[in-house]
C-alpha cells in the first residue's frame, strides 16, 4: 500500500545489495523507520519484539531468516528453522514457511544452491500472500457490497488488532476488503479497537487507515459492545493467527469478546483466513503468554516528541498477559479466505480443502 | 481503609479548620496526594477532573460542594445544585445527593442555619454511604463464602474499573464483599480490568488491593473472555453509576462485554448497588460522552519519576470515547444492595422496594 504517495510492502528484498529489509512497527505510528536485517539473529530479534508481526508476515520474514542464515553459513537450516520457530508460539503460518523453505533447501546440492532456493521460496511466500490478500479482499467486498445497498451513510466495520497490509506483506487480511471496497468508491467507516496491551489497533491499524485516508475512529477495546448495542456497526472482520479445521478461530485477545456482542446484537461477525494460516490437523492452540511488562506499561510519545514508556500500575501488582483468545466456531459468520467465503465448521472447511485441490 | 496503617476516607471534612478534604485520584497509583477543596467551584473541578470519582462519592463531593457554596454565600444553593449537576451526566447519586441537600436546606430560616444544615446533610450521607457499603459487603460475602467451600485453592474474583472504597467514602460496593472475605480469612484473588481509557482498574483497583495486601492480577481489559472460557473466573463483582427498575446496569464501557463472556460461561455475574444509584423512574440511562484524548493519550509514570502524558494515535486519527455501557438484565446474576441481594428485574426491584418501606 502506499505511503505518502510511495508504493511499500512491510518486508521486502532489495536487489542491489541483496538486503533485506522491514517497516520497524514498534515506532509506528509516531516514526516510520526503515530497518535492514542482516542475519538470523536480525530476523529472529524482529519477530520476538514485533518490528514485524502479524501472521502472515512472520512467515514470510522467517522464510527470509532461513535465506540469511543460509547465506552467513552459520548454522544447519533445520536448527535455524527451529530457532525461528521458537519466537512466537500461535500462529501456524511461521510453521508452515518455515517447512516450505526447509523442503525447497532439502533437495539443493551445496549451499549456493541452498541460499538461492531458501530466497525464491521466500519470494515466492511473499509474492503469493500479495496475491491471496488481494483475493481475500475481493471475496470480502462482496459483504460490504451488499451492506452498502441495503442502508444510506457509511458501512461502520469494526476491527480488532491489525490485520491490515503491515499484518501481512501487502494488502492485508481483515482490512483487505475494506481496502477494496474504498477503491470501489464505498462509503465505509472503520472502528479501530486500540487493541491493548500492544495497541496495534490504536497504532497500525489507525496510521494504515490514516495514510489511505480511508475514515475512522479508534475506540477503547470495551466500547464495541456499546457501538453494537447501538446499531453502530455493520460487520465486524478480524484477522486470524489460526483457525482450526473446525472452524475455531485464534486471534488476538479480545477477539472473543466482540464476537459475543456480535452475535448479541445481530451484527455479522466474519473472520479473514489466509489458508496458510489454517491448521488443517489438531483443534488444539497454544496461547502465548506475553511479558507482564504490556500491562504495566505502556509506549507513546511524550510531549517532545520522543517515544518513552511510562508506567501504568502500582509497583506492588502483578499482571499477566495472553496475546490470543480463542472465538469458538458458533460465533463465526464465516470465513473469508482467498478461494472463497466458507462457513466456519468442519464442513466449511472441508469444502475449503475441496477447492484448494481443484486448483 | 487503611493506607500504610493509617485509616483514611475518600472524602473527609476536618473540624479544626472547616475544610473539605479529599484524595486526588488522578495521581494514583503513583503519588499519594490529600487536596483541600474550598469553593464549589474546587468542587466542580475535582468531579469533572475525576479527582473524585465513583457514583457514590461524587454524591458526596456533590453534597460538601453545596456546604462550601452556602458558606461563602456566593449563589442560592438552587443554582450551585445546578452547576454541580452538570459535572457529570450519568450517575444518579449526584441528583439524589443533591435533591437531599437542597430539601434540608430550604426548610432553614438563614443563611447561617442553611449551611449547617448542608454540612449536617454531607456529613450524614458520608456516614449512610459507609453503613451501606459495609451491609454490601456483609450481603454479598455470602456468594463468596458458597463458592469457596466449593472449591481448593482462591476464589477468583473478576472485577471492572473501580467500585472500591476510592469509588464511595469507605469500603466501596463491588469490593466491599471482597474486604469483607479477606477479613474473614476466605483465600481470595481478584482479576483486575485496567479499564482503559481511565485505567481505574489498573490505577485505583490494584492500588486499593495492594495496600490491603490482597493477591490480585491486573489484566487488559481483553483477557477476561479467556480466562472465563479457561474457567479461571469464578465470579464477576462490578458496580453500577445507574441500575433502572427494570435490572438494567449501566457501569463503566466494556462491563457489557464481561456479562457476556460470564454469561456464555455460566460463571455469576453480580453487581454492587447503593439503593442510591437506583433509578425507580426512568429505564433511559443518558451515556456520558468524554473527551477524546482519554483515548489518544495516557497518563504514567516516566523513567524519571514524573507523571508524563504520551500519545499514542495517529495525529491524523480520530477517537471517540464514551464512559458507560448498559448491561441488560437478563446477563446479571442479581444485585447485592444494602438491604440483601435481589434479581436483576421488575421483580426483585419490587422486592427491594418492600424492604426498604419495612425499615
Amino acid at each position: 500500500m502506499k505511503i505518502d504517495g510511495t508504493h511499500y510492502r512491510s518486508i521486502w528484498f532489495d536487489e542491489s545489495d541483496h538486503s533485506v529489509n522491514i517497516i520497524d512497527q514498534t515506532r509506528l505510528p509516531h516514526f516510520f523507520d526503515v530497518l535492514t536485517l542482516n542475519s538470523l539473529d536480525d530476523v529472529c530479534h524482529a519477530i520476538r519484539s514485533m518490528q514485524v508481526r502479524g501472521a502472515p508476515l512472520i512467515g514470510a520474514a522467517a522464510a527470509f531468516g532461513l535465506y540469511l542464515s543460509l547465506k552467513k553459513g552459520d548454522l544447519p537450516p533445520e536448527q535455524a528453522g527451529k530457532l525461528l520457530l521458537a519466537t512466537r508460539p500461535t500462529a501456524v503460518n511461521l510453521q508452515w514457511a518455515i517447512n516450505r523453505v526447509l523442503d525447497t533447501v532439502q533437495q539443493a546440492p551445496d549451499n549456493e544452491v541452498k541460499t538461492a532456493a531458501a530466497l525464491a521460496s521466500a519470494l515466492a511466500i511473499c509474492d503469493e500472500d500479495v496475491s491471496n490478500c488481494t483475493a481475500i479482499g475481493l471475496h470480502g467486498v462482496t459483504l460490504i457490497r451488499e451492506l452498502d445497498a441495503a442502508k444510506t451513510g457509511p458501512v461502520n466495520i469494526l476491527t480488532h488488532c491489525n490485520a491490515g497490509w503491515l499484518a501481512t506483506v501487502d494488502r492485508g487480511t481483515a482490512l483487505a476488503p475494506v481496502y477494496q471496497a474504498w477503491e470501489e468508491g464505498i462509503d465505509v467507516h472503520v472502528w479501530v479497537d486500540e487493541t491493548r496491551p500492544r495497541n496495534q489497533g490504536a497504532s497500525i491499524t489507525a496510521w494504515e487507515l490514516d495514510k489511505q485516508h480511508i475514515p475512522h475512529t479508534v475506540i477503547s477495546d470495551n466500547t464495541g459492545g456499546h457501538l453494537m448495542q447501538a446499531g453502530q456497526v455493520d460487520l465486524c472482520l478480524v484477522g486470524s493467527d489460526r483457525t482450526t479445521y473446525k472452524g475455531n478461530v485464534c486471534n488476538k485477545i479480545g477477539t472473543y469478546l466482540k464476537a459475543l456482542a456480535a452475535h448479541d446484537n445481530a451484527v455479522p461477525f466474519y473472520v479473514a483466513v489466509p489458508v496458510s494460516s489454517i491448521d488443517w490437523v489438531s483443534d488444539d492452540i497454544p496461547i502465548e503468554e506475553r511479558d507482564s511488562g504490556e500491562i504495566t506499561s505502556i509506549q507513546g510519545l511524550n510531549s517532545q516528541g520522543v517515544l518513552d514508556t511510562v508506567r501504568l500500575t502500582p509497583e506492588g501488582s502483578a499482571a499477566l498477559n495472553f496475546a490470543f483468545d480463542i472465538t469458538p466456531a458458533r460465533l463465526v459468520s464465516g470465513l473469508i479466505t482467498e478461494k472463497g467465503i466458507v462457513s466456519a465448521d468442519e464442513q466449511g472447511l472441508v469444502r475449503l480443502k475441496g477447492l484448494l485441490n481443484s486448483d
